[in-house]
């Protein structure tokens, strides 16, 4: 399975805290190990994601980006290969083989307007359907094309608390 | 292909605008054929979704719902199967060749609180991974395992722009 880590561009404290939080959840939630949130930084939301972690389990970090291009350049020389989401891409389902075969993967979610160097430094700019719609959608299902479903049985070591599946109603079990 | 509508449970006006909207995008990119909002009767993200479909096309359509409950009852009553999205439900993989051999199919998305009687009045709750993260991205991932990946072609009709997928940068062509 390729090492997964996300880089959210453009975080706005407040205006974008809610899809940026469904962002840095998706990536933990859907098996990425870490989120890098780019542009203001906001401590309710590393907070708020780290309770999550805590509570639920897992390993996932979170951490602000000391700038997105820093950051790219870094994960390059790391060897990461570099995949950046948006509706101009290339079509997801045409480029998913080059994607999932390679070891470590960074995937770059952009807001609004994204500057034309993300575009640049990407190794691919991938489009999941070529309609507007979520960010947040794109994350999830361009994750779960890498990890190729698996993600979806994913344990979480260290829970604390974990859902029992039901047919109608909640269980949540407390370890 | 099954035909879904997705019912957005519990739409709150300014402060669930973000979210509500791309949940109404990725219902329409993902192939959903309405979305049906339940809550605060918020006339901007109509106008916003009616929107981007006169520009990128298609047929969808987005309006209020007259109570949740009513949807639900009317839907069933339509020979809809009714999915209710949770985490708490059991997992997606495991139902997915129930719920895509169906005809119709109305999928329901929640808010951060769900009443007791949409889980009972559902045919089936689900969920997609069994950690907190989106509905955005459970929606988004629930139509993609429906429509089996078909819905990333889905072409929409009748469109003023489209998209033509680059390598880098952007290109809408406009008709």
């Amino acid at each position: 399975m390729p090492k997964v880590v996300v880089l959210r561009y453009g975080h706005r404290t407040v205006r974008d805290y809610r899809v940026s939080s469904h962002c840095c959840l998706v990536a933990r939630a859907f098996g990425a190990k870490q989120i890098i949130i780019d542009g203001e930084r906001d401590e309710s939301i590393l907070k708020s994601i780290s309770d999550v972690s805590a509570r639920w389990g897992g390993k996932f970090k979170v951490e602000f980006a000391d700038g997105w291009k820093k950051t790219v350049e870094e994960y390059k020389k790391k060897g990461y290969f570099v995949v950046h989401l948006t509706m101009y891409g290339l079509s997801l389902q045409k480029k998913i083989r080059t994607i999932k075969n390679k070891e470590k993967i960074l995937v770059i979610v952009g807001s609004q307007k994204v500057e034309p160097g993300v575009y640049e430094l990407s190794d691919l700019n991938i489009s999941v359907t070529l309609q507007p719609h979520s960010e947040i959608a794109a994350l999830a299902v361009t994750l779960d094309r890498i990890f190729g479903g698996k993600e979806l049985e994913k344990k979480f070591s260290g829970a604390k608390i974990r859902v029992k599946p039901m047919k109608k109603g909640k269980n949540v079990v407390k370890r």
